[in-house]
């Protein structure tokens, strides 16, 4: 391949939506935020015009706090639903289980139950088969589900399939946790309005919610949503023990207030989940790119000729993913565009072509 | 008092330092970051940038690392000092024993052994006493000795202070970390030089540092700089379980480097510092308020008639401090203006006149 | 003093309680119970009898779980006890917070809060005035009262005086944790009755209870005793979890079993109390011996001439206790007899002339 | 079967081994250790010898601490062993992962990573498997390897698979830890010495052992061996405060003395290993019952009728293990007889016949 002359690169890779930066009306509200003296830790306009948006998306009893980031939302979610000798179950491939350096462990002393999944989804069957370990002195205490949606591997459950996990959750006495650090790209893909946000949410049963930021168009900053208020009653506390209290609260608030408004959250992730479609569109003919399903939301997980994945991480980087299997991730952002989707697609072609 | 006038409050209250926006380069910095995509989690130039920074501060074994805030820099920076059974030895006043609602405890594990203190500063006499709890099995055992610079009460520890106290802790096999929130203002206090800041911290002995960038003048963000190289080897890994990984961590990297470029941190400290000064001028002939010392940073801490304290807080927001001794206190920011220094000190003078 | 020719020391010495072995009676409960096989972890005869007693002594509604140790003990009720981001509040010489090597710390991962004391004993008011911390995001939260009865330094709690306590603390939504590793003693000193043990205990309000075995008369074992019903609901997953659950439990409980059989427990510590009583008044006129106050259970703190103390260590073991002011601890036990005490009384009262 | 007369049943059942009681010896040593004073916390002779005992055992750079109880010793174990940000592997079967609770992830704070395993035992390849989360920041980093000898199924490692093991753990910066509850029955399988015991131990380079007293023929104890000295240097400290600290640990130390004296140890696993076969051999040819495998120690784990196992639970108490195939677990003890063994493979014949 060293004479392959290779198409100019995207200007976007497709590393991650985390390596995009910020849009520009959540920038620009950073900037705006940035006028006088307001009193720290959240006692400002702009986090109580972001509390009040909040409860406009998931109803007046939902309280929201505001943290740094989503390994910090998680960890302070669960803190706030556990009981002392509780577990966490969730899937094997869950963020809170695989990408976290053991924070869960550490913060919240509680032991995550991995229990199989393919596509980052699991069943309210396997919730059941828990069911022996509840009352028994010697295990861990099933207490708290947490779901991640859009999954890790870029599929999304059903509103359906999130009320019946949380039916099973709650008849065994468990809370749960949805880990929504992709919540938009679920909302976007399950018909791009509050309703669709509220159906697999509020509406499904889910107790506690991660709502991202980052990897929606901020710069930083996630919110803590509670749904059920008797577990939002410890949580400021909570959110500072666990470090997540940020000082200059406005400039997370103020992010969230543009991306909240007029639903730019949504629209910006519909982009995304577009962009990743003609993605898959673009290279699923392409000979030697193999797929194990459509993409649901900004990610797709192709299947490469190994001895290509190199070269194409030099032209263009990205992340590899199931390193047995030659699988590699390609993510979209906010602001990929589909100029840089065809680029991208030609220069895969290119390169399975130059084989 | 109801028909006293009073005048026109300042634009700044003195309510903290933390109560202050970004300084315009720090802000300018984060909007220039904004710019196209750029790897997560520190793989990106602001941050070799910003490292290299903290290099040439504390020179070439110095180990920098961003993380969110100062609860969260305290907490890493110690989790990577203790060994199993230790304590942390620290003043009775120190932020990580009183005001960070027991991150330390929670995330650590770790006892915090308080020692009695009149002004936050403790003495390596203070560490002699507790030598006798080394090899009891009883008794946690002194592992690292945490001292703020500038203190909680606004004093500053000066260079043979400080060594001092790493000489005993070092002798008694103890690590030493430094508090510096406001390392800024401690620095402006001792000279306003780099050669000042290391005649506290390396030239000192101290292991570790927290930085602080937020109080300086940063939107938010502070850094763990490992001044032991030993301890740095396993932070990064401590970092991420601790909560504290940045994801788009060049809007971090960026205002570190508008902030120490320059040495825009220390000249902000130097005004903030300054205007302590004038407003303790200002007042301290003013009938009814008294002070224990004159100011060292940027607060003060002034005794006033019990029964003024609220009204003048309607007027121009304050914190108490020790409601016991009708003690308050009064904190200027990279932003207060003289003007506001003298609008305030004209208000407390009017306020007490009218008795 | 190397001339001097002292008296034949005590067979036993004044180092500890915890020197003294079991009670015959005890003993023989342990070897009863080694017939056969019964299912470990508590489902056995003798367990159930032990909870039967439990009841007895406190109530109905009174859940006793039996474990290996007073650390454990401690540790296991209050994790039973806290919140997330709750402060334990203890007396400056609590047990848990002086002489447990921070294990509620890293086991809990919860501040100790401690007040300052003489005696070991706290009073309301020092609870009152740390409710300025409830509510404040900044501050753990005072969640539970830790009381020592009787205390590190030999003092008893009347009644009135822990019922105060539980009263200030239910007031200000705290929970009363009483560490009973000597609540022998205590209950002799106050009577000697079942009834003095309910007049502190469940009469006055106190929630769950530390109930000591070992220092009682016991080869080993302990036993968390919850008052208030809703503690007790996870406690048997809590007990696994804090490595506290015995696998062959019956032989914790057929020691309880010996021990509360007919008062046992209450005769044994009233021997004790009158032995420690005895030998003060052996003492407190040997010139060089001084107290600051008669003893109230079974330990005497007295202050002795420095270089003696070595010397009378060398004849017969003790411990010291302040060593800034030459204060010792000796302490009898359920086996020490009035000739060790008249010996050992006899042995200071010759150290001392010999000066 | 209500009409089948059952034939007498055992005296004792095949719950397990910890619903023995104590080996007459070991009893008779807690009897004559009950005489006078011993100071606590290990400062007597018993425990002197015992540490003597366990370096005759293992070599003279073999530390021991007496602990109460199995999940006490692990977790002490591992928290002398782990680093920050670590995780510890083990096999899905694990008792630390699977029967304790989370107590590991609590005192620890500890991410275990589980890997697949049929018989409870674990192959270097699944530690290289693990290599490429090694440097990876958000990933908790392999840093102890735990393995059950005897497995939780009953299954042995030769000395050649724990070497391989400990060679590719310590290539990895990995370190080894053998959870050796039931250690008595592994040494009794793999030849009955001492050098046995040391060929999958310290000569297999394993860094750190949970010794097993209560399995085999305590009434309550375990010990904490660490082969690599540097692990021991803080272990008295970590004892304590993981709550494992023996008050008057004479009544430990005697009863390992009497249990490792002239290998009773060994011999009583002998026995009971050789029982669990003669109970194989008696009941593999039974109509109904199947079996996967031959006993290595001392359980068996048959399949039986699934309408027979509740009667034959009701005739003599055993435990279920895999409801999912109907499969069982019987386990024999130090005290069971080739009459118990008999009279039960009787009954599970008679069972099965009149099925």
């Amino acid at each position: 391949m060293s004479d392959l002359e290779m198409p100019p690169a995207p200007a976007c890779a497709f590393a991650s939506d985390n390596a995009a930066g910020a849009h520009p009306l959540v920038l620009d509200a950073i900037v705006r935020a940035n006028e006088g003296h307001a009193l720290a830790y959240g006692s400002d306009a702009w986090t109580a015009e972001t509390e009040a948006r909040f409860r406009d998306l998931f109803g007046p009893q939902a309280t929201s706090l505001l943290v740094w980031n989503g390994t910090g939302a998680n960890v302070m979610a669960l803190a706030a639903m556990i009981r002392p000798a509780d577990s966490i179950v969730c899937s094997r491939w869950a963020h809170i289980a695989v990408d976290e350096t053991g924070a869960p462990e550490r913060v919240l002393g509680t032991k995550l139950q991995t229990v199989p999944s393919l596509d980052g989804k699991i069943v309210p069957e396997q919730l059941l088969e828990l069911e022996y370990l509840i009352g028994d002195q010697h295990h861990a205490q099933p207490g708290v589900v947490s779901i991640t949606q859009s999954t890790e591997l870029g599929m999304v459950y059903s509103p359906d399939e999130v009320a019946a996990l949380c039916d099973t959750a709650h008849r065994l006495g468990m809370k749960v946790h949805l880990d929504g650090a992709r919540i938009a790209n679920a909302t976007a893909a399950l018909g791009g309005t509050v309703d669709a946000l509220r159906s697999f949410t509020v509406d499904a049963g889910v107790d506690a919610v991660s709502f991202g930021g980052t990897k929606a168009g901020m710069a930083f900053g996630e919110a803590v949503v509670f749904l059920d208020p008797e577990l939002a009653r410890r949580a400021k506390f909570i959110r500072k023990q666990v470090t997540q209290l940020p000082s200059k609260m406005r400039f997370v608030a103020a992010q969230f207030n543009a991306l909240l408004h007029d639903d730019l959250w949504i629209r910006l992730a519909q982009h995304s989940n577009g962009l990743a479609t003609r993605l898959y569109d673009a290279t699923k003919g392409i000979d030697g790119v193999t797929y194990d399903a459509a993409p649901q939301v900004n990610s797709v997980f192709p299947m490469l000729p190994a001895h290509l994945i190199e070269p194409l991480q030099a032209w263009c980087f990205f992340w590899p993913w199931d390193v047995t299997r030659d699988q590699v991730r390609w993510m979209t952002a906010w602001d990929t565009t589909a100029d840089d989707v065809d680029r991208f697609a030609a220069g895969v072609a290119a390169l399975c072509a130059a084989g």
